[in-house]
């Protein structure tokens, strides 16, 4: 057990309700300040991708001791379920038997969680907003406006919880040497919903991850507990088909007949919660130093923001807690040393899952439609199938298991060397499936390996 | 002429003073904000390098009609002096015949160019800080802190010259959509100071830039119009030699002793001015969208902060004042594309210079040891001697032209792709200077250029 101290976490999202958690557990005295409403006395802001639940969100929640509690808000997705075009609909399997990731609504899940923090002990602070923090004295400042009255509040630590725009992170950009990046993708994503049927049953499997593909832009829908679906639009900002393109409802309806004529009538007020839904953008956000000496640190996105296309986000954060954790057990009391071993080791790996992330999504937006790039997946299928101990798909190094990200992204960028060299195989359109370019497989992994 | 507006300039440095003036030329009224005293009435901070003058800042001192005034401040210098260990002092020629950068001290300059401004008719407003910019409305807050009671400007168009660590851009990064990065090097600078001999004559060769390459770290010396040198120390902030593992007076002494024997007695006031002069750090900046509709853009540092291992900063700057002069005359009274073609132009140009000038860094920090590479220059330059058409030097594109950045940037790849050739042919070593290689660089140039 560590030395109670005296501790303040900004932001009662996810990543900072789990800490808090993991914090009580170690017996310091928590209080969570959030500048919105208690999240539980709102209605949902209809601008949230449901999350994906995989296996380091789970070992996190393990290690608070509060997975039997999330697993009842989690529905398991075992596969996608494809809606391409002029097919009929397939459904490709995620991993092995009993792999599954789980979807969750982020209202739902945060709801719990910070009714299970408060269980735990922890204080929240909702409406109460930090506009400034002394990092030397670990105080923050909280008021109604950046230009009112201030209180002060002194503390022992500090973690900054508080999403992308992180006003923690914030006053830590102002200091000389610390590193800092922002980059908006030209894609953004607008929430819909299909409704659950009249006797509250879902009118799509509820086992898959629903996709329609359509090149430059695609929908999802992920299920809920109450057997609705929401579902997220990503499309360009701008351009031929576009969020700008889309007007009017006469326009809106034009083009999800157009494109999704299967599900248009599915989904519940569709002109509506076209134009009234905000159109969201999404940021990846890269910094060092995460901490300040032993008095603060950052933690999920506000040290790491990625895009969705993972779906990873959360995890990431969730994982950032797990590996805290981890640190104050081996260093007791040396917060110093506690916030440095973690931000030295959480900053490789969220590098890499931003990095994979973002490769994501230039594969779906840009090489889903490219028949080479088909014709690649499929070999590496059919491999991973036979040598199941050669080849480990990427996806799967990701979402079930809990080797480093970085781990993930360099064993993957192997593969994609021996696959770009397989590429390139004479009449590997014919022979794809041949003998032959098996054993040069295993061959090039050998080579590569070396 | 354009219509006359009233416009603000936020930031009395070169690129805002040299903007100033442009702006009166074409007849605006022009108020310069500046949260510093005014410079010409305080000694200078001891924490610049000294400013090589080149082609892209004479020509926009020259469309400014400032250029005879400001040539009286600059000496040319014609070449580098190289101060290697264990060698006689040697030379490098910059350029052709009469090609010259010149050293010019920012604190002589800086002056020079707010009386020119002044003089032109902008009126200066010091020690008045910017805290806040309504971007819409173009309206700026000023006051005595940001919690303080604040005054409201009202103006047509805003300009953030306000440097690396802008308030402007600080404003704007705010906006969803808008990409930025800042990413500090971990080699910090500190200045010394060579004074003149007692005659007022210069202690070493006036027309040289001066350097002592020392591996991981480089002292380099440019000369002032007083006979004195502005030196510059570039070293690692932590590391075996570095400026924390420099503590004391006798440890100062020691490393000058044993890296710069030849010049540590010439260093006026070493111990005290290693000690009292501030260690800088440097930081590459960039930026996207510089500009908000028709009100706000920026300049200079504040939207593409380089690192000075070109010698581009300033020069960057003021050409982006000739582009923007340049748009002015081409769309009248339309600033919303002036705004929007000088972005986009000079974006691509400025990520190209920013580009150059963290290789030097890399190049002279890594690199210069290498005697694989110094063959490779050697090659290069015994190449562009002989066919001076065939091969312009990257670095007289960068300095003694006005094309593009981007285009230098995009001919010196590919003449680096020539010479990744040319060095893996069997024994380059030894037929380094024969006809074959000769012909080999010809016939890759051409090859490449298909």
């Amino acid at each position: 057990m560590q030395q109670q101290k005296s501790v303040a976490i900004v932001g009662s999202g996810l990543v900072g309700s789990l800490l808090a958690i993991f914090l009580r557990n170690q017996g310091h005295h928590v209080t969570v300040f959030d500048r919105r409403q208690d999240v539980r006395k709102v209605e949902f802001s209809g601008r949230s991708i449901n999350l994906a639940m995989s296996n380091r969100g789970w070992k996190a929640l393990r290690g608070a001791g509060i997975e039997d509690e999330i697993r009842k808000l989690a529905l398991p997705l075992d596969k996608r379920a494809m809606h391409v075009e002029g097919k009929e609909l397939y459904f490709q399997k995620y991993g092995g038997e009993g792999e599954a990731i789980y979807s969750i609504s982020r209202g739902v899940l945060n709801r719990r969680m910070i009714d299970l923090a408060e269980k735990a002990g922890a204080v929240f602070k909702f409406e109460e907003k930090i506009w400034d923090v002394d990092m030397r004295e670990a105080k923050l400042y909280s008021g109604e406006s950046e230009k009112s009255e201030w209180k002060e509040y002194q503390f022992d630590l500090i973690f900054g919880a508080d999403g992308a725009f992180s006003r923690i992170r914030h006053k830590m950009q102002r200091q000389s040497r610390f590193d800092y990046s922002q980059h908006f993708i030209d894609v953004g994503y607008k929430e819909l919903t299909i409704s659950a049927n009249e006797d509250g049953s879902h009118k799509l499997d509820k086992a898959s991850f629903h996709i329609w593909p359509r090149g430059e832009f695609m929908l999802i829908a992920m299920p809920n507990l109450n057997g609705s679906f929401t579902c997220t639009l990503f499309m360009p900002f701008e351009g031929e088909v576009s969020f700008e393109s889309i007007k009017t409802e006469g326009e809106a309806d034009q083009f999800f007949e157009k494109y999704f004529p299967d599900i248009k009538h599915e989904i519940s007020n569709l002109k509506r919660d076209f134009f009234n839904n905000p159109t969201s953008a999404m940021v990846t956000i890269k910094c060092f130093p995460w901490s300040y000496y032993d008095k603060i640190t950052l933690v999920g996105d506000s040290a790491h923001a990625i895009v969705p296309f993972y779906g990873q986000g959360m995890n990431a954060g969730f994982e950032d807690i797990s590996v805290l954790n981890e640190k104050m057990n081996k260093y007791g009391d040396d917060w110093e040393m506690i916030f440095q071993e973690y931000q030295n080791e959480r900053k490789t790996n969220a590098d890499a899952i931003s990095e994979l992330s973002y490769r994501n999504f230039v594969e779906m937006s840009s090489k889903t439609a490219d028949p080479m790039f088909l014709l690649r997946k499929k070999i590496e299928k059919r491999f991973a199938e036979k040598h199941p101990n050669q080849w480990v798909p990427l996806y799967s190094r990701v979402t079930f298991s809990d080797h480093p990200y970085a781990e993930a992204l360099q064993i993957g960028d192997l593969q994609k060397a021996v696959m770009d060299s397989i590429m390139t195989i004479p009449n590997i359109k014919t022979k794809w499936d041949s003998e032959e370019v098996e054993k040069e497989i295993l061959l090039t992994i050998e080579r590569l390996n070396k």
